[in-house]
């Protein structure tokens, strides 16, 4: 197989790593995170500005993340065929359910959410299209390691964090978890990644019943769960969204 | 000055390419739309799909943008200064209103919406955060142009396209709807770049006095004019809205 090319992988990676941690870095520090002469370095990124990816502040002469990253990713939600089958399907279960919703797929080593539907009040709440969420501890991720070999794979592989008292961690649990997310075919998180947060989801199908995503509610454990049991009302609502969107993407009934 | 890298710009051209018209092409489309050997357009095509930026159909072959995209452009809007400082104001603007809000700053030849709160209403509304309007036909676009001399000469130098009878064109009738713009210290768009669509903006200024965005509110026309003009109220509104973030920016008050 030939090789891929060097000076775009060291693009990426420094896409990566203004993406991450401190976001507004200097030449020095960019060259020096990634093993590069500053020379090589400076090239790159001379060539990611004019092309709009990364950004220089005049006055402290840092880098970071540039506007066409923006624009770009927005034409990726555009093309995106899952999510524009889910958007009627989401805004019901909203309404329906009071609470909001997300729409996930596997990326890299976790969730990235390509739509999320806000709660339907008055209520300031910011939008989480375009943020990763982790594949062990939240119910759409659960989901994905459940139905998708390659986020199994993922999930399995990577360092599970302990976020709350109730995040399962160890490989025996996590693997229970998977089994029991495909025996009741939808998986729950009950503050097992933010404290007082839960959240129930359940796996979308396409044409050739293979998972392409997962479709989950997220609110206030008060009025999520019932003397602490997710509200059955809400996880019948919740696959009943999930069927209406595999249905809208070729999958069977049956 | 030294060049920039060759095969970064050109993956750069593939990735405006798979932005822009069919958004889904073929290895042969690609590599002729921008006069590359196949091979060449592979290598480039194969590291990109490596690192995320691009997705490939498993059915038909064909190549589109890649999820990677959407979660550095999230990224970026989280380092966003004038966002983040906008996001309280631009909220009460658009609850007092009662219209969507939109923060928008100039990238390549339009204006980029970093921000947009949706009318506070029960409607269905499609977030338009990483699109792009046109700087010639609306109020966004008319602040950035008449108060950014960058934006202008884009502004300038650019086809300016005939959207509505009541688009404005003409080099000189453009001048002076800046000239009026500046005199003003606002904006307005009626259908002229949407028919049935109005809309009033005002320019953000920084610490150092720079022009670095613009806010506005847009709705339907019957709402937003009276009598064949804009609200008084709702321009007082916009202006109020883009002097208070401006502040935040450390703008001096006089």
């Amino acid at each position: 197989m030939a090789r891929n090319i060097q000076s775009l992988e060291r693009a990426a990676a420094m896409l990566r790593l203004l993406a991450g941690g401190e976001r507004r870095l200097g030449l020095s520090e960019i060259a020096s995170a990634l093993d590069l002469a500053k020379g090589t370095a400076h090239g790159i990124l001379r060539t990611l500005q004019a092309e709009g990816f990364v950004e220089q502040d005049s006055a402290s002469g840092r880098y970071q993340l540039g506007a066409e990253l923006l624009r770009l990713g927005n034409s990726y939600l555009d093309v995106h065929e899952l999510r524009a089958r889910a958007l009627v399907w989401t805004d019901d279960l909203a309404r329906s359910s009071g609470e909001s919703v997300h729409l996930g797929v596997l990326h890299q080593q976790g969730v990235l959410i390509v739509h999320h539907v806000f709660r339907p009040d008055d209520s300031r709440q910011v939008l989480e299209v375009g943020a990763m969420q982790p594949l062990h501890s939240t119910a759409l991720g659960k989901v994905l390691s459940a139905y998708d070999p390659v986020a199994h794979n993922e999930a399995v592989e990577v360092e599970r964090q302990t976020f709350t008292v109730h995040t399962v961690t160890d490989p025996e649990g996590f693997e229970g978890v998977l089994d029991l997310t495909r025996a009741r075919g939808y998986a729950s998180d009950v503050e097992e990644t933010w404290e007082g947060i839960a959240s129930v989801a359940a796996p979308i199908h396409d044409r050739r019943r293979m998972p392409v995503g997962a479709v989950g509610v997220t609110g206030a454990v008060e009025r999520v769960c019932k003397d602490g049991e997710l509200r059955p009302e809400l996880i019948a609502a919740v696959r009943d969204c999930a069927r209406a969107v595999s249905r809208d993407l070729g999958a069977g009934r049956f």
